[in-house]
């Protein structure tokens, strides 16, 4: 066992901390002000095209994509630090990298999946930054967390599919730019419960795509991200080979996307918790009350410290997840995927409530990015699975050799 | 001791639950399309002024004022349980009723220490609802839970007072309709800690009266309501006629208005709780994952069981310290109004994170209230000071007999 | 409503009050030497009979029953805080009362259900003090918090009853003294779930009576209370006579006796964890580390302030229960008997538990009473029926106005 | 970064858990059966006797000991996850192998600060495993996670030193086989308040020595273990020459015996709440209530889940801990260390909770060791040094960079 991280990491590591030094943090304010100015544009904010082309330059681009033809070849557990770090800045940095979701998770299932022709017309681009991309899962009318549930139909028709149904927390399907929905939906009701569903590819502009309106996550539209759409899919008409992998690999598509998809999240909730626990300790030490400063206070004392408590623990099992996912493979790390998926934005959500404490009225507005830390860490107590479903799986896998016997 | 509810509470209890049901209910939906519709203009929804009428006709008006020359009479034991009533539906019920924070503490606070000029001018049009009024205390740059930092200077210049500060948090003030702000400052920065400060009246429209923008509560304008300002005094005059009870009685004012304020803020929290519980219990009935209702889902019970018993606990702990402000005084129930100060809100915060849980994406979605709900519940573990504070000062409390042996 | 403590009550607390000065906190000393010096006599140390003649001429004996032809004739609700007092010192004062569980309930049970016989023979010399009893319903074997499970057979044979099984956590059983046991178990396993059970009266000099050995918790033996026994029934006959209250009515009154011996618990725990507070507020004042007391130290601060709002929620809670089962009977307060079973042990535990913090070494030794006050909490979270099934209880009434429609 | 065990790490993984298997799980029913026939003999009961030849036999003998002059020669990443297979019979395995607390300290203690004259006569025989030792440093009458506060006096009187003082929970001592106290006081009260103390060896039967009492903690003697002593020490002399490592390093030598001793708990920690995640498995797959066994209701699967994703999370810190004082020296270890100090007994003492309860009444009985695992755990919570001072200067730590600005 050794806890060294690699020269190669390291090195990007350097790299990306300079890159937010020098480009992100600054550019923070002016997202914030041209956000602000068009707040309906549902549109990233001008200032990411610059910070893009200043990421390719600096090498800094698709980082998460470990297939080194598509991205730059990095195992899980080198590029775990990194997007830690994006999740620093979380409202530009990982969009900058084009690290952002749900664009990586939609790219590595098109490399994993797509045909030839799927990836030329899809795939490039996204890998590009040229166009954005959204995963049409999660329904309002059903507890899609059992993927059973999902009651979107794409029936075959000849030459093509017809889909109907709705869904909703779309990602990025606001985002005009957004020119690709990957939509999962049942193909074969009467096939065995993994079997039934598919995946279509359906462009925005296809007859029967009504996108009617975004999502608020607390009073939050997250249109510099493209929002949250909710979709209707009216006798959308696409051709048989925008399937992707095959029909009825659905369920297993969805599952192959999750995993690394979730770590990305975990990676990213670190940072997340650092940068909080950073704004925390400022505070801290400038702020005065009471006397003395409340860095000097037993109670803000207590949050530093268990704050730094936490989020080591977490790291650590993030990293070990990603060296499981490298070394034995998502399945293998299936247990650990889930156990970061409990642990991760719980921790967050924790460091991040106590620096908004510390920070009063300033915390929850518009002045710091806490308020949107805390509610990005909330959001991912439920998002791709909430923690009841998460607990009750690995509780399953606990039992199962007590159960044999 | 007899926990039987009172004759005339009951009768109003009865009487405000039909308002309830006939009205309030019924217009939430109305009230969130005209505030989409009309997100920027800080005024609350046309759909109030027909409540209000309403409200006004069915004898519910200004039921928080205990003076019968204002209000309903009643006393705080007799008014939680109605408080707690419109705290199920906040962002309406309580303004049709003319209950609304900070209106309600500004009128008790003129009621008690304005002189009849300032009465006739200020709080008649309050008491008929006509205009709203803003507490403006709280300052972007000093810890504001601490009085003795507040720095807004009021320099007496003849028959003048020259206002110069920064004021934030100012809820209420961005609608053009609130004509009236009570501004707390320094007048006698040498004397006494508690006899520095003084509140002068500054209606709206004084020159060097700039309201600069409207603070966002985790991504809420709470427009609504008139948002939460960040305004400027510069140069400010306003009449020596305009302190409210005096020069040097802010300190002590500021005391008197909070307590009250903060049980109303208390008795909302337990309706806004129960509100959250009931949703919770709908959708638990209602949903089902792997296999079966949430409603037959071990952990989902404990939530259920688990935000029964810490409401009935929280409420009975309101109920008694508003019978300590009637029998006591509000100085005498001092550590009781903190003790509710620190419980209210979290358990509230806890009842409706598991609501939203339940809910999934929807929770957190502008298609339930249980993510402004959850706000507000979070925001009043700092608002009128952080539950630290209050912690800290009970502690003092309770040691105080046993430092004394 | 009206939280005043009424004249009788007072005057019993104060009464109280000067008898545990008095009385019971000097014993207390004694009482540890006198069980050091003879661990393993499972009698209540000597120093007890004394208190027991002081108590009983002061006039605070048998309080805890509401019938005046056996008690004090107090309600619930009078009772409650005189309950509380005693829990200040739970090794002693509840037994100098004659207020000590299980006797209390096994003098209630017989008040209610008994013979003029069994009355005679058994409650007589129990409400004398002169006798103890037992009360034998859990099994090793099964999951007793569901009676259904109740595995213990008592058949009839003639004029007689023959029983056979095996049953722990027979408190009090392991004294000499502890002349009678009331034993659960099944008469009519063919019957409905709720008339399977009887309870038979079993003497301790029965043949076939095996008390085998004490069981510890955690540490401890409770010998004093004659501690908590193992015992195995091996063809044990007892007349017909014996049973109480008709076979059949196992279930029935068992239901009717766990209400009562609940709230008692809760009652005392409240006193508990007040006597918990004031051992920690007298360790803070005393203790200094790192340059000041503990007292000044801001996370010893907010132990204190959050054990009195704890404490005084739970109190409420508790004292409307008393008062629901005074005025709707133990039924009708059903739910609130079970919300205080789940939040006062979880209270207490919490508040001794900082209070052992604060302590250190001392805390956890027989130097103080804090390791005893704090496993007493713990087993009330399991004892009557773990949390968890009180819950799922709870949460099923509450869901079920909405299952309904 | 690589998470691989190394290979012989594993084999003497193997090894230990095959000797667990076959010689310590089977020897605690003895183990349990000896103790209770001989509760007041204060020495380990006569198994483990064979045990320790078994395990020098099996090569498992002084594994803590890095030095391979003395011991294994492992590293502190090598050892760890040995120590944690102990962990899991706790009263038993750390001795069996010669690998127990305050020994081990002890051990350390004289293999690196020890005169050879020293190690001569004490080293040896503890290495053999003939005799046992003491660590007195805490006392009654200050808070002694403040070694500044340390009073106990020894003063130089010609060759010799002369102790006066009281010590208090001084584990082991009260073992008549306990030959050696390592006896930490002030000789310099003038000086630095880092080199005011001294450490001196005082052999039990010196005169002036009285080990007064055993600390009971929660109930229990442990007995087994040579209790928690107190000890009176009045005008004990002994040589200069017994002083360990030079007048003055008192505070040096406890700093520099505190890291690895706080780590060995925490790695036996993770192993006692595997062991109690095992029981609880167990039990939730046996017992069944409610008409399913526990191991089918969502709370016990959330508690399982939860106990899964707490423990593998402290592991990892407490393997990267033990990689840095294997990397950095036990210095550059120092905030590492404190975080698991903090995280890992309050992990554990969670664990074991949720275990007891699944229980009932059997959790906290002599029939399972959930009640002793939890008692250890809290013990830890606050034995060398409380939660609370390990969060304050881990605080201060993180907050030192912010304050520089």
């Amino acid at each position: 066992m050794d806890f060294t991280t690699d020269e190669t990491t390291r090195e990007y590591q350097a790299r990306l901390t300079e890159f937010m030094e020098n480009h992100v943090y600054p550019a923070e304010a002016v997202h914030h002000e041209q956000l602000a100015a068009a707040p309906e544009s549902w549109s990233a904010p001008p200032v990411l095209e610059g910070l893009k082309a200043e990421a390719r330059e600096a090498g800094l681009w698709n980082l998460f994509l470990p297939d080194p033809r598509y991205g730059a070849g990095l195992s899980n557990l080198q590029y775990a630090p990194l997007a830690e770090i994006t999740g620093r800045s979380p409202a530009i940095a990982p969009e900058a990298l084009n690290c952002a979701a749900p664009d990586t998770g939609n790219m590595e299932l098109l490399a994993e999946f797509g045909s030839e022709e799927q990836k030329d017309r899809w795939l490039k681009p996204l890998l590009e930054g040229e166009i954005r991309s959204a995963f049409c899962m999660t329904e309002p009318d059903v507890a899609s967390s059992d993927a059973g549930n999902i009651a979107t139909r794409i029936e075959r028709d000849g030459d093509h599919y017809v889909i109907n149904g709705r869904k909703w927390w779309s990602s990025g399907a606001m985002n005009p730019n957004c020119a690709i929905f990957i939509v999962m939906g049942q193909t074969d009701p009467d096939a065995d419960r993994h079997q039934r569903q598919s995946m279509v590819l359906v462009p925005r502009d296809t007859p029967g795509v009504h996108v009617k309106r975004g999502m608020t996550v607390f009073g939050y539209t997250d249109s510099a991200h493209g929002g949250h759409a909710e979709i209707e899919f009216r006798d959308v008409r696409v051709p048989v080979a925008n399937v992707v992998g095959g029909q009825g690999k659905g369920f297993a598509i969805a599952q192959a996307r999750l995993g690394p998809g979730r770590i990305h999240h975990c990676m990213r909730l670190i940072g997340m918790a650092e940068r909080a626990l950073e704004l925390l300790c400022r505070r801290a030490v400038d702020r005065v009350a009471f006397g003395k400063p409340l860095a000097d206070q037993g109670v803000v004392q207590e949050w530093i410290a268990e704050s730094r408590v936490r989020i080591e623990q977490a790291r650590l099992l993030v990293l070990k997840t990603a060296w499981l996912m490298d070394t034995v493979g998502n399945r293998g790390a299936h247990t650990e995927i889930q156990a970061i998926k409990i642990a991760t934005p719980l921790m967050a959500e924790w460091v991040v409530d106590k620096a908004i404490q510390a920070h009063g009225g300033a915390g929850i507005s518009q002045d710091f990015p806490l308020a949107q830390l805390w509610v990005q860490a909330r959001l991912l107590r439920f998002a791709d699975g909430p923690d009841e479903v998460h607990r009750m799986s690995l509780a399953r896998r606990e039992l199962k050799p007590y159960r044999a016997r």
